[in-house]
């Protein structure tokens, strides 16, 4: 048994002092000289043709110093069009708006607040256009939101879609295993049901914020991003020049959950910073991000055919993902939470089309758990209602039909490192689901409920990793991974040290800067710690390598214990030098067949948990409360077991909003409740008072020291276990997210009027 | 031939748009959110006991935040000392004062003005102690300045003056060649004088400014600095702290010349940052410069044996370099121009005996040149003087005893790459030296005098460079050298660009930050281009290696011509990844015996140059004009043309300032002309008519594409050109630097009355 230094332990967070005296850098605080700041004036309307806009009044007030338009764009970006699968998304509006808070103009003032009270002048006059803003809708519509189709030239997958109109489907995703129709037209019984997932938000507590730099022919971003690497890739692609004359900083983030990823205000404030030659600052308020980028509402029809015996032996999945005006990252997320829209299940025969879909709403990216928790939701709230009408336990239903270790998932990965039973044999510990219920009687009932899940991980994409060991042995690490909270500097640092044997916290690790930390994919969809991971991991034994080279070169003998410093004195004759190393990773990955999605290798790793959930309704009410929530997810090795706990727990408790509480609710196309008096996040009171997280012994054999990640695995499982329990209870069934007392109430009203009726 | 896309190319600046359109980044511009002001109380006597501070009424003022002293420093610095030779300085006075000008106290406010107020409201009593000024009398007197010297522990060599105390003398440096004493003793002829040069400063236009920001056990230290990694050491060593908590961000400077070296205002800034934990900064007036650090008043006695034939059999310097108050790293000037004092000459008996002494003056450092101009101003004038004594031409008369190629200098080094005839050759021709000369007649006569001289660059010292290929191709360099206005961003460039095959243009060069740029010793000593510039080729080659490497990878045949970006995508899949090369340069250097100075390589390089000069002199009034200069290089391959060309009159009319006008002049240890409006540094008015800058053509054979440095060669040989020609047109002969109108108008009245009397 190795016996570890800095694994599997709990070191604490390396930036939690500076973040608790207030000392912790980020981009809302930073005011450069001769700054400017911008306000943008957004669409009221959620489709229509632009036909005038008036900037008169703003212009004229004092302190405004430029009112931008798309024409004034243009100058500085001939083809104004952005976005990581799609180049659609315009600057400012171009034409068209095709959501209501769409961005039309800027306005660009020596004051934040001149620059808010001239927004308020702007004007705009449109030619409404009809509108659609329902996923299934969106399928079949006339009102088409985009002419044309014009996926990026770097998703070469997405290639054969490009100049394709009439349509608001921007990407078909296809998985076909065995035959479904045949294994219907054998299975003992069928069933089939719909479920919708509401549109919800990000809400990150630091609010966007862009500050653009303009230099000799260069451009500093000092962004709330997620994606470095990603954002000065795209601006160098927009303005046409190299990367290297795009920098792209970023110190910690209050938050991100995939809001911040790819390219979001970063296009448009560097726009404004050229035009205008000075430094540009625009920081959203909280209310403006439901406009900026939100998950997909998602509709999910499953199919399953099953014998009596409980064996599941065809699913077929129609997933339509409502990707709002603009594609960002929804045809990746069509894809990659297609491919697992079947469920953690043993199925021969499987069907799955999975779309991305334009409607006339905001758009709709990547959100912790990248589509697992909406197709969870659906398949494990379909796997509940099977058990029930077979008259099965719900656990030993799943228990029959889960993919063991080493069978082949639906796409024809085999299943490897992915500890389904155990999670499942924890929760099923954890909620004593042996033991009897007590179901209450009267006004108050109980009831529990289980899910489980698993996640599918992004690819392909690379990290690099540079190690720095100076002359008196301290030592830096230089990533490109972003610790938004996640706590991702810490775990890197704990991998770099162990490799290099000495204590994490020695470590200091460099922020996101693309003119300093080398190219990560991302900070994004529970691949930081796998992936940059395995990175630190060869860039820090590429340091020791050369640390062992230049003991060689020294003439010392192998397993001299000559210190680091000593080192550097005896080459360099002072306290000099540097030992640099660095680490390339890319996972393996087969990219899935066009018609079959058959791919051997469809991940870098399984993301895999399972939840389980006591509910208590007040039948008079509606009401209801998670007494109890258990969440247990298989991270391969906890490299920092307290982080992961975090991990988990904030997780559950985001994803316990989007099963309770949030949603954008609109009135066609206008967002009715984009305040947070209305729209309501989980606060502490809200958890529930029983609150278990945490992670089976398992490993991840290629993961850094056997770990992979762990940041979104408690969502996947979370809601259906809730809705189960929730069923459970009350013996009513909803299939629509959130799970809302009002929903509760009235289904229990018509359950009753059934009931008298029926007598 | 090679033909070269980057070499031998006057590629423009590639920071000159940015400096010409005023969007440079300079430390002055820095305002940190919350940042204080500190302004320095000075000591108003060369010498004396601390009695008392009273900072009750500074304290007083509205707007003041802190006043400190040492006692407050050593709150967080236990033993603030700091210096790279000797730890002999203290943050601020501690109970004794050496100088007049010597910080004693800080202001801290949050008001630049109101520090300033606040500092002109402390007293300090004194119990005056008596002073010593002149290096000579330092030698001998009892008045020691320091009661013990504690050399630095980084500085091996200094080790056996550990706890010497009673004496001024920091370090002697011994050279012993031959056997001096037989050698005078068969020579036909001795001649012996005693040259002087004055302290001078080096009058950046830029003043001294650091900003220090405290983070949560880290320091960011925003600092106008030419040597950051240094700093960054000395630093951690005085907080006791590893390496990676300190960062030090230098952008660029406007200029250094050696002032902003080592450690300046960063140990205090520092410590007050700590102090009060919030971000402090320190800007000094252009008239406070004169007290942080100076160029080394110099005695050289200079004793020759010649035969008469002209042939130099033996010669003794001693030479006595006034360091002031605190050593910097006057101990290395001591050794490293001392044991070239001899010029370069073929001597077979050689006797250097070299003494860093501490006096009551503002300190000396190192200043363009590390102590090369001062020595030859000796030896170069009293070459001249042998040859008239000798009846010889002064070209000759050199040529005769020039070191040539191959063979031994005085340690034992042989001369390599060293083109002394050339450059003294080239002067000759561009003098017309064997055309008549107009003497003049009456009241105007003219002249005119050549010079060579030679220079050991610094070592041992190590460079390390990184290489940074993204995605589409572009590039970035990573360099701790200082771009101070010479131009090293640009050469740089160029070597990198050179090896990678691209235009050097099209390379960002990334600023020196510690915790971004790899380690460098320095720019200084005109090693960046041989020293660093070899760690970029390095680097450069191991990246160009990696691109080859990943062709293999890829299976591609070997030359085939895919470019960067598409290597790129074949191996990541996308616009990802980074191919990272990194080099590390420590030149060969034997390290000098310590009695006899002997060492077969005592310097990296040898830099060599020859100036030539023509005056014309007003006998009645003393004033004369250099109307002619001409300043020739061995600068090896001249990478930059250009830039070399600007390198060169630039060193020569500082070293014009030097000559003529410049002088720190002081009274009972008072500077008296401490401003700007009484020390006259030349303008361009100041600049003579005919005014040549050039280099032979040369190769450093082991720099990289045959470059070596080229910063500092025409400041050895331009005093004593213009001194020789004074004495041509005149036929009187000055010692003592700088060369007034009021000591010719003296010599001349001298003469005449010696003329008069004799006559």
């Amino acid at each position: 048994m190795t016996s570890f230094r800095n694994i599997d332990r709990s070191v604490p967070r390396l930036e939690g002092r500076e973040k608790v005296t207030g000392k912790a850098e980020y981009v809302h605080h930073l005011r450069l000289p001769g700054m400017l700041y911008g306000k943008i004036f957004r669409s009221t309307v959620p489709h229509g043709r632009i036909k005038h806009i008036d900037v008169s009044a703003a212009a004229a007030v004092e302190g405004v110093y430029r009112v931008v338009t798309i024409d004034d764009i243009r100058t500085i970006i001939p083809h104004p069009y952005y976005g990581p699968a799609f180049h659609d998304q315009p600057v400012l509006a171009d034409g068209k708006v095709r959501f209501a808070g769409e961005p039309v103009a800027v306005v660009i003032a020596t004051d934040r607040r001149v620059a808010e009270e001239a927004a308020g002048l702007i004007t705009a006059e449109y030619e409404e256009l009809p509108a659609v803003f329902d996923e299934v809708e969106a399928m079949t519509s006339d009102v088409i939101v985009h002419d044309e189709l014009k996926p990026a030239a770097t998703f070469p997958d997405l290639q054969h879609l490009k100049g394709r109109s009439g349509t608001n489907v921007a990407l078909d995703y296809k998985l076909r295993r065995g035959d479904v129709d045949a294994g219907f037209a054998a299975a003992d019984r069928i069933f089939e049901h719909t479920f919708r997932n509401q549109q919800v938000m990000h809400t990150p507590l630091e609010p966007f914020v862009t500050v653009a730099e303009p230099g000799d022919g260069r451009m500093t971003l000092h962004t709330a991003s997620q994606g470095p690497s990603f954002v000065r890739i795209e601006i160098a692609r927009l303005l046409g020049w190299p990367e290297n004359r795009v920098r792209v900083k970023v110190p910690f983030l209050g938050g991100g959950f995939g809001g911040k990823l790819y390219i979001k205000l970063e296009a448009l404030v560097a726009s404004l910073a050229l035009l205008v030659q000075c430094p540009v600052k625009i920081s959203l308020t909280m209310e403006e991000q439901f406009f900026m980028v939100t998950r997909h509402p998602c509709t999910v029809r499953i199919k399953s055919g099953v014998n009596n015996d409980g064996k599941i032996v065809a699913r077929r999945c129609d997933v339509i993902w409502n990707g709002g005006a603009y594609a960002d990252i929804g045809p990746r997320v069509t894809q990659k939470a297609g491919f697992t829209s079947a469920g953690p299940y043993d199925i021969e025969n499987v069907s799955i089309d999975s779309y991305a879909v334009y409607t006339n709403r905001p758009p709709a990216g990547a959100l912790r758990g990248f589509g697992a928790p909406q197709t969870a939701w659906a398949y494990e709230t379909h796997m509940d209602m099977i058990a029930d009408a077979l008259g099965m336990d719900q656990i030993e239903f799943r228990r029959k039909n889960l993919l063991r270790e080493g069978r082949e998932q639906a796409t024809g990965t085999p299943m490897r490192d992915a500890a389904l039973d155990a999670v499942l044999d924890q929760v099923s510990t954890r909620m004593a689901w042996s033991e009897p219920v007590d179901r209450g009687t009267g006004r108050i009932r109980r009831g529990r409920g289980i899910a489980v899940g698993f996640k599918g991980i992004t690819a392909p994409t690379t990290s690099v990793a540079m190690v720095n060991c100076y002359a008196d042995g301290s030592c830096a690490l230089y990533i490109g991974t972003v610790d938004m909270g996640q706590g991702s500097d810490t775990v890197m640092a704990q991998i770099a040290a162990e490799v290099l044997e000495i204590d994490a916290e020695s470590i200091r690790v460099i922020h996101s800067d693309t003119d300093v930390t080398p190219y990560d994919m991302g900070t994004l969809g529970s691949r930081s710690t796998f992936h940059m991971g395995t990175a630190v991991l060869l860039a820090a034994k590429d340091a020791k390598n050369k640390i062992a080279e230049l003991a060689r070169e020294l003439s010392l003998p192998p397993g001299n214990n000559l210190p680091l410093p000593e080192l550097f004195r005896r080459k360099y004759g002072m306290q000099a030098g540097n030992i640099i190393g660095t680490g390339s990773f890319i996972p393996d990955y087969e990219k899935p067949e066009k018609d079959t999605g058959r791919s051997t290798k469809a991940t870098p790793f399984w993301g895999v948990g399972a939840s389980g959930a006591e509910v208590e309704v007040d039948t008079e009410t509606g009401h209801f409360t998670v007494t109890k929530l258990v969440n247990v997810a298989d991270v391969g090795v906890p490299l920092n077991p307290k982080l992961v706990q975090v991990q988990l727990s904030g997780a559950a408790i985001m994803q316990l909003g989007f099963t309770l509480t949030e949603e954008m609710i609109f009135s066609e196309g206008q967002l009715t409740n984009g305040s947070f008096a209305d729209y309501k996040i989980p606060t502490l009171l809200d958890l529930p008072a029983e609150f278990i997280n945490e992670c089976v012994e398992s490993r991840q054999n290629d993961g850094p020291f056997g770990a992979k990640g762990a940041g979104e695995t408690s969502t996947i499982a979370l809601s259906p276990a809730i809705g189960n329990a929730l069923a459970d209870a009350i013996g009513i069934r909803l299939t629509d997210l959130p799970l809302t007392p009002e929903k509760v109430f009235k289904a229990l009203s018509d359950a009753k009027r059934l009931w008298s009726a029926g007598g």
